[in-house]
């Protein structure tokens, strides 16, 4: 423990962990340290870089807020939310894929009657919602809760807007005993994650743009099911195949249509073109709750 | 791009980076994002244990201010500070090894003479430091800048002092013609790192103690040497074996030797016991500057 180096230290750190009391956390810190010693000797890291690395930590820090989490982006835009997502819900064949949860959910949304208009006020071209939530033998799953929450027109949740009273583009409702739901709200745009702050200048640094395609964010949850977090994307939107946060799946891509000015699903007349999407879920039954034990 | 698992998104993040324009950003960020993923991979994280981790990162970021660095603390306790300064420091050797910087640096430390008192009123029992800074070939390297720092007898720095006015325990002094310095402070103490923020409580959960072995801190640089950034232990001090930070080296442990009251080295009479500490310092010559292109 006196004469470290370079390669020595790892060892000399794990060996400090030996008798950690939490198995788990040994576990995670045992690989997290292996890992974060072999990227700095794989490339070599200098002085300059590890204090612009520290630097640049400081910095996300400093940008999260009650309202913005630059360290959910940091992980969105370097794929390791997504590999998160993926590893803990593989599904079976046929059910609806999960993606990424990303930064702009609220847990105090407020609760809409079906058919209302969740947009509150949000600006955007009119979207009629629908569909149905199904377990993977097609049934009906019955009174599920979907929350949704989506940003408007130009790219911003409610949440990103200063002086905003009350919630837009966000809302919780309830299937109906058949699993069928509906609601109103706006167009799902394709917009920037917030690129303003180290994040931002991580991406522009390395070359990448920061839109993600437009989507509509939902999670569904329902008794003796898996709680479903996913999108739903536009069929031949811009960034498809490039967002920033690596949230696209095929499966995910609905089919998003625009009608002229006329009649609503809803019965009203619409002066303005509107778009309806009519997307269907298809929930994963939870894991069988263990057999009580004998002991 | 549109059917990413666990496994592909690793490829699918590397490919986005294909095209980064700076080569040495490409490098260091493909072996981040594979180490990355490959940890979370290995341990199978969970959603909740990466939100634990977004949670603890964000904590880290909220802790540092001008005068606290938790982000360096975390690069200490996890070693990643002495890998880092053990690959960009290999000496030749008989040159003084260097250790890790720490956060408690500031670059407006007063100026003193040879001689002076850089504890500046700080508390603790008197130690007069004398030394040489001398090349690997045993010549002096004359009027070498010395920056010192260290922390006083309860284990504080003064920037960690709210209210402090001035600089306490800390100073810039020069080195004569033949090499020498001495100054007055006061002696080391062994301190726990600040344990009241997110990184004290990793290291708690981890079930380690956040103590370091008493030191001096040095920074000593000359023309036509490598700047030599260490720190000098007490030799039988408490901690020298699990130092929290990973930054003892058997070859930096110093004699600081106590002497009852009497007579001290700067002539005066110590109504009080004293330390005396002499160390030498060997620099690294600062590599040849690379030879003049032709193009």
């Amino acid at each position: 423990m006196r004469n470290l180096d370079e390669e020595t230290i790892t060892q000399a750190v794990l060996a400090r962990h030996a008798d950690m009391p939490n198995g788990r956390m040994k576990e995670i810190m045992t690989s997290l340290v292996q890992h974060l010693h072999a990227f700095a000797r794989e490339v070599h890291l200098t002085e300059a870089e590890w204090a612009e690395g520290i630097k640049f930590l400081t910095e996300v820090g400093h940008t999260c807020t009650s309202s913005r989490q630059e360290f959910i982006l940091l992980s969105d835009t370097l794929g390791l939310s997504t590999l998160v997502t993926a590893q803990n819900h593989k599904k079976p064949r046929g059910c609806t894929e999960a993606t990424v949860f990303g930064p702009f959910y609220v847990d105090d949304a407020p609760e809409y009657e079906l058919g209302a208009d969740v947009a509150n006020g949000m600006t955007g071209e009119p979207c009629y919602v629908s569909g149905k939530v199904k377990s993977v033998t097609g049934e009906a799953v019955p009174n599920a809760r979907l929350e949704v929450w989506q940003a408007d027109s130009e790219g911003f949740y409610d949440v990103q807007q200063a002086g905003l009273d009350g919630h837009q583009g966000r809302g919780t409702l309830t299937a109906d005993e058949r699993g069928g739901f509906h609601f109103k709200s706006i167009v799902a745009e394709c917009y920037p994650i917030p690129h303003d702050g180290p994040v931002g200048r991580m991406l522009d640094a390395m070359g990448r743009h920061p839109w993600r395609p437009a989507h509509l964010h939902f999670m569904i949850s329902a008794p003796g099911f898996e709680t479903l977090i996913t999108h739903v994307f536009r069929e031949g939107g811009e960034y498809l195949d490039s967002d920033a946060v690596f949230g696209v799946r095929s499966s995910l891509i609905g089919d998003w249509v625009r009608h002229e000015a006329g009649t609503a699903p809803d019965g009203t007349s619409s002066a303005t073109p509107f778009y309806t999407l009519d997307f269907d879920f298809i929930l994963n039954p939870a894991p069988a709750a263990p057999a009580p034990s004998r002991r």
